[in-house]
């Protein structure tokens, strides 16, 4: 039927991690999703008339290396949208509004080794859905139209629990685009209680999101600072993760460098962890791309922050001890 | 390819139920399905010459709340047909043909909080696959073409058990459309034992149900009248649920109101529970609408039975305490 | 997009099968993939200019008896390749190089009670995962263009472990086509090893596969000849199968008579079971076709190996206890 356009990309890689666990390890083979993620999609938008429009996108991931050996679904994106004069209305589980625009200062595109990790759930003991910062289920979620380079959008995930708010999200973000120049920043709470007797508690995770990017022409630098901090959480205090970047993409050629460094701050743990990342990409066409990245993850003290190896299965090196990691892929989209 | 249609429907609402369980709790937030079901599906169809036709159909179910976390299959129907005079025959899971035809008359088309819901499990103790009466793994069905208004199906799910027959299915159907009248008689038999010790019986769920619906030009009235049996299953004696309902479909303008009383006799617990649903679907286009759907479902001794709030995640209320929904929603064709 | 072609094939059969199990029950009920294997894919390639291409292959199984009531996946086929002068490179999951060109002299093409089952895990006592030789993850391909008739293909499957090698593969293939004749060698190596204490070793699985086809006219006639051998798994001493396979295959009007007879000499238990296989397979189009297929199963001494009744969860007979199917089904392309 016309009014469906099929997508996707599939982005497999050779990666190569030492120290890929505690035991000092190295680890080799073949990882998913280092350029972009590897996913399939349905979509469409249906014009209504008088402006309005109505939409709908379904979209999952795609593991290359193992086929999708947990099944395929659509957890990517499930989403309805009215979309008109007044912005766009979107109902489902998606990206969350605090997490989609200011996500895209990292030069790394949170994809691979090289990515910002700061939305990574390593700054919390207990996990609830989606605990990570990046999606919901069952949101509302309002983006408005571009007023003059002004965007805004906000999101409330609905806990849909009997009693409490667990998993529970509110957030939004406001952002200016302006030729060169995009600064942006989110704001977000999620409600991450547990209820597994003995452990039960209302915890909160509020997270601050700041980015900015400047295009100087030869290269375009980016930067974001991040508060993630934690409520009412058990074991030892209340904890705080602040974590930073910097990082700069030059085009050469067919291709794009891309340089990076990124700073976690643990508080919690009283420890540090810098990484270090270089990557390159060669387009083959507008839909085709190789790629390479080198990423080092130093840890300090009792930090053992991992590098992001998807499908290779790493988990952090001893506390203190660092991780370098080798992706060699290929990125294809359709 | 051009031998495949690509389709689908996202129906995703905002739905709240009172008395979502049995401490009286209320519940809202973001359900799906609550005026056709969600689906994603390939289908198409081979002409072979001769007047014989092939055809395949796969379609799954989408949860637009939570991008199908429980992973995307095809058991809303996968089925393999041959078409010609003859009628067709159709191999594989699908819905069952002493459903399809006579759950027609239900005037909020078996989703939502409006439905009918005699086909529900809630007169069972123990279930075994599909045993709510929709949908058969394993079976080969036969439709005949309409004669002048008479159509008819019948079915036959293998059990595929090397002792006992736990799964098989037996049933059909037999319909009568003329002008303004349609009038359906549908019967099954399920074989519904159970095999894990101590609990080992042998049971059977007969199903008797018969549909009518009568266009009057202003509106359309359906009534459906059906009877659940169970043989020989524990617990107290054998149990039997009559199910009554009589509704109407009105069109207006872009719209069509509905309004449906349905009656659950539930003779093993000498309870009854009455429903009343009240709904207004607005067309948009012919892809999409908006819609708003009422219900209360009033629980009589010791019913409980619960409004179908898919993707909420409800349960009954307590015994004789009744519970109220409210659905506000879009679907969207594609 | 046009850059995608979605394929996909239902193949759904009325299979019976007697001597079931060790009790000696018959089963009967509907199969799946009897004639080919019912999947649904997405596959697309792009030129790179320069006689380079890159394409993609996304491939699941389907099972139309039950609507993938496990899950849909792509496990049958997830792939990237860059494809030019020098051949094809392809990264993911697939099947092994030593498979795909070897298995083809199988009259049966590798499905249904027909089928050759050297490739079947019942030599094996504990299996990881595509122990069965068919497909690998993490795989690196590479496949060399054809040379006037001659072809091969190499392969290596990432173990992806810490420590040790469980998992991995290596091996690879050599062909050649001249007109009627066609010969092919493969051989691979798994790592098998076990580390569920107190089950702990390091196994490997050895097989060489060599198979030969010529066209005499009226009839093709195959062969096929394996072995098998385990080596360092617990368990009486080092393991061998070897099987042999001579089949027939010719062209009736519309339709295709196969006839195939295998032998499977399983040396560990000292035991040989003999398989008979005769199938018609009649083309109502090039897309649909009718098929039926006759096998015995004749295991003597400790022998207990079942036929190949997919969709229906058939095991072994006693031992020593042969095993007679049938099956009735269509396979439909699209």
């Amino acid at each position: 039927q016309s009014s469906v356009t099929l997508f996707g990309i599939v982005d497999t890689n050779f990666t190569y991690i030492d120290n890929a666990n505690t035991a000092g390890d190295n680890k080799y083979g073949l990882g998913t999703s280092g350029n972009a993620t590897s996913r399939l999609g349905f979509r469409g938008v249906e014009d209504l008339g008088g402006g309005l429009k109505a939409g709908f996108w379904l979209e999952g991931e795609i593991f290359g290396d193992d086929g999708n050996a947990a099944g395929f679904n659509f957890k990517r994106r499930s989403t309805l949208s009215l979309m008109g004069g007044f912005g766009e209305v979107r109902l489902g589980r998606d990206l969350v509004p605090s997490y989609t625009k200011v996500s895209s200062y990292d030069v790394f595109g949170q994809v691979g080794i090289g990515q910002f990790m700061g939305w990574s759930t390593w700054g919390q003991s207990t996990s609830t859905p989606d605990a990570n910062g990046y999606r919901q289920d069952n949101m509302l979620a309002y983006y408005t139209p571009n007023f003059g380079g002004f965007t805004a959008g906000l999101g409330y995930g609905f806990d849909e629990k009997a009693s409490g708010h667990d998993g529970r999200y509110m957030g939004g973000f406001a952002a200016y685009d302006n030729g060169p120049l995009s600064v942006t920043v989110a704001l977000d709470r999620r409600d991450i209680g547990y209820n597994v007797a003995p452990l039960v508690y209302d915890g909160k995770k509020d997270m601050l999101s700041i980015g900015a990017s400047y295009d100087v022409g030869m290269a375009k630098i980016s930067a974001l600072a991040q508060q993630s901090r934690f409520k009412d959480v058990p074991a030892s205090s209340d904890r705080k993760v602040n974590s930073y970047m910097i990082g700069a993409a030059a085009p050469v050629g067919a291709g794009q460098v891309r340089l990076q460094y990124a700073l976690y701050d643990q508080k919690a743990i009283d420890s540090k962890a810098h990484q270090l990342s270089l990557g390159y990409v060669h387009n083959l066409s507008k839909r085709t791309a190789l790629y390479g990245t080198v990423a080092h993850m130093k840890n300090k003290d009792a930090s053992n922050l991992a590098l992001a190896a998807k499908g290779l299965s790493t988990t952090g090196a001893g506390a203190g001890e660092s991780q370098t990691g080798v992706q060699l892929g290929i990125r294809h989209s359709f």
